[in-house]
């Protein structure tokens, strides 16, 4: 059915194997355990527990199943996500075994919201790119490091809602402040190392003595939980003898898997199925063209040859439809992607290869995968070149504002902050007013940042606007029809017009 | 000739190529340059560069090659190690293009000894796992970060000589100190990213996009230094097109690489070629037994099942000779290997399978391949179980002292301050004495330290010493036939004896 990638292993290199290779072979069958229930029997409560998957993609679902049902309480769970109302770490929180989610995206789950927002369960919130290199740096002996992630944000000035109160309202529990400091300039955020008393991680496939292969995207978050946990438990769709891995194939080495189950019954669940639309009927009358047509054409000049770029979900990743002729980019998907292609057909869609927004995408042939820690050392290195995401406020000054509304539930940032803390380029799409009509370009942000002084670029349907350190705010394309004093009137904060002015490139 | 590997591929799961999966192919493949001299024409005098390879196992010997008769001068080269005298960066040292090496471990080239002592090349030694890491914080956007390594050793506290004078003797230019704090009480290092101007790289295979795939051991400092280059130049020994690389395979993906040459010419070279004895012949004597065989003896007494262990050269892996019956360990090489085996047969050594000592050694059913940075955070990690080296000096307070004579040529410390700063157990093997019968266990260490309080238990051919922070320098075994007043009066620090004091294992 699927069509089947090309393998590179007919020219492998051959080396020779010990003298001694087909000896020890018990020496490392002692982490095979006969059941998910066994693999987890000894965690006790308020044990701190690292599980991987990215969304419910790569989730240890034998382990979580086992867990819930085996009963220990006031867990601390560090995963990404926190799982559907019925599915991942959701079984747990329906069971009441989880006291504190470090996470940074919370959004799929309504249980989950109202045992945050009721004050049953506590939450730090965590960008994700910092908290996969946490991870990282627990399984590496790293107690700390800098990041630009979050810096001049509530994540690095603290006052974050961790707990409310009993009955919910007030807020019982703020997480605090991290210390800074300045390298070449600029400012970054000093943030510790994450380490478990237990990691739950699946792979595709293992051997007995521990080493694991991933398949596609759902490697994600699973080896930075496997390294930081101090005793690994695994699972395998897959379990093989010793010798049966190419060990230049293997992601993660058996050092740190301390337990490894034949995994069984794998859901294959999806959360988004998007599927290529058939070939619109050429005799069929064109669509309407919408406002939003204007935004993503003029995103789609941003694209320059060779480029590397992520995409958010919406007007971001329509752009990608109108890259222009001879012009090629590269699209990185922050959850283990790079090469990403078009949403399947119909039917080929497959659970392991999805994108940041959990939907159904395809391999390209020079498609790349990696874990979560690989991903964002790839953005915050500013080895993507350009960003592209909607805003909910811009300041003059280049402040974003695009993941909490106060007052509304915190679903949790994601990779946002740190992708748009790289440095890299950084490119707003996004209508011009909100829907009261009060412009979303303002003198400062009223909302809590996503990243202090980090848009370079502001597309709206009635203009186009550089912001620079130098500048400020400059008007350097304005729409068809649509006069300088028009954007004036609807655009708060003051700007300057480029002596260049021009109308929107489409 | 050479055993193969079994391939893990004939079970790989087929996921779906994107619909447009054929085309795009010419958007990447403007990375390709026609020859190695065309890759690094562009680099200037005074450029930064960080050149992947362990020894001469996968050195970017075409673009080295190519390099050195382009003639750039005054190069920072930042590079685990610093070549041969006619091989690798010992071509530009040669030709005197190198002002400054940031290195490990360069204790294999004679010119650069000269050149270092009469003031004509800086020097700055960096910890082997710290130049892994700082290159990959380099790659990832992680400006700095703490680690144990060198903590109260020269390297934190500054003072190594990076220049002698011109025609040498006096030091000019010393490194300077690093800040410490501390985490959990433990004391920390902070140590500063490394990046570069280009990057020069050798890997297996490679597709015109720039993905690329390394083989066996000659991973090492590859993937690290590539990322922390502005520009990757990449060479391949098999250049192909993309998709023929399955994306679950690729080591770096070729978001890394600006740059990619078809390699030619490889020379296999092998810096230490080891293989296997014939057995012994069952009628011939038995050789007379030495003194040391009594500390190897008892130091394979430490293995316990299941661990994971590096052992440094000489009496130390001689101990895996005499792993307990039913006691099966996995050993660990820095460079890039776990599951090491033992020497090959004649005839089948490969060139990119070494291990840390730059020998020539084998694969076991359970082995695995990765990167410095990653064999690094194994080690730093707390998952390497048992660290046995040589010493030189060993104080009663655990401090250790075995890279650096004062006034003799330095080496470097290659990996060691990682092993013995993790807080792994550490147990060091050495005779009692120095060749001029002075103790090397003392009240506290003359020569530079490689770790301070690092020690756990000392192996001499007379007894054996354990250390705690509780109750210090602890005699828990003496060997047959040697009384407690013999290691008294042969030992400089003072002792406690343990009550349970007994005869030396063996």
């Amino acid at each position: 059915m699927l069509s089947r990638i090309t393998s590179a292993s007919h020219v492998r290199g051959s080396i020779a194997l010990g003298a001694r290779s087909m000896r020890n072979f018990s020496s490392v069958s002692g982490k095979v355990y006969p059941s998910a229930t066994a693999a987890v029997a000894d965690i006790k409560d308020g044990s701190k527990i690292c599980v991987g998957g990215f969304g419910v993609c790569g989730i240890p679902e034998n382990l979580i199943d086992a867990l819930s049902k085996q009963g220990a309480k006031d867990l601390t769970c560090v995963s990404n996500n926190a799982g559907l109302d019925d599915a991942g770490l959701g079984l747990l929180l329906q069971t009441g075994q989880v006291k504190r989610m470090i996470s940074s995206y919370v959004g799929e789950n309504k249980h989950f919201e109202k045992l945050y927002l009721t004050g049953e369960l506590e939450v730090e919130l965590t960008p994700q790119g910092t908290l996969a290199e946490r991870l990282r740096a627990g399984g590496a002996g790293i107690p700390a490091f800098y990041t630009p992630t979050g810096y001049g944000t509530v994540i690095q000035e603290g006052g974050a809602p961790i707990r409310y109160k009993r009955g919910g309202g007030e807020v019982e529990l703020e997480s605090s402040a991290r210390p800074t400091a300045q390298f070449d300039g600029r400012d970054y955020v000093l943030e510790e190392a994450i380490t478990g008393d237990y990691s739950l991680v699946k792979a595709w496939k293992g051997d007995t003595s521990g080493n694991l292969i991933f398949r596609a995207t759902a490697q994600n978050f699973n080896p930075d939980c496997l390294k930081a946990g101090k005793i690994g438990i695994a699972e395998v769709e897959h379990l093989v003898q010793p010798g049966e891995l190419n060990p230049d194939e293997i992601h993660v080495p058996g050092i740190f898997v301390q337990r490894i189950i034949q995994g069984s019954n794998y859901s294959e669940r999806i959360e988004k199925v998007t599927t290529a639309k058939p070939k619109a009927d050429p005799n069929a009358e064109p669509e309407k063209p919408k406002p939003r047509d204007r935004i993503v054409k003029r995103a789609a000049k941003e694209f320059k040859d060779g480029m590397y770029v992520n995409l958010g979900i919406g007007v971001p990743t329509l752009a990608s439809n109108y890259i222009p002729e001879g012009v090629s980019v590269t699209l990185q998907s922050e959850n283990g992607l790079l090469g990403m292609g078009p949403y399947p057909e119909e039917g080929k869609q497959h659970h392991d290869l999805i994108n940041a927004g959990k939907e159904t995408v395809t391999y390209l042939p020079q498609s790349s995968t990696f874990s979560s820690s690989d991903s964002f050392g790839m953005i915050r290195g500013r080895h993507v070149d350009l960003t592209i995401l909607g805003a909910l406020e811009v300041a003059a000054n280049g402040d974003l504002a695009n993941w909490i509304i106060p007052g509304k539930m915190v679903k949790g940032m994601g990779g946002a902050m740190d992708l748009v803390s790289s440095g890299n380029r950084v490119v707003v799409t996004m209508e011009h007013c909100a829907k009261n009509g009060s412009s979303k370009i303002l003198p400062s942000c009223s909302l809590p940042l996503t990243g202090k002084q980090v848009v370079d670029l502001i597309i709206t349907e009635l203009a186009v606007f550089e912001i620079t350190k130098e500048k400020g705010l400059v008007l350097i394309e304005h729409a068809e029809g649509v006069s300088v004093d028009d954007i004036k009137e609807k655009t708060a904060a003051e700007f300057t017009v480029s002596p260049s002015l021009c109308v929107m490139q489409q």
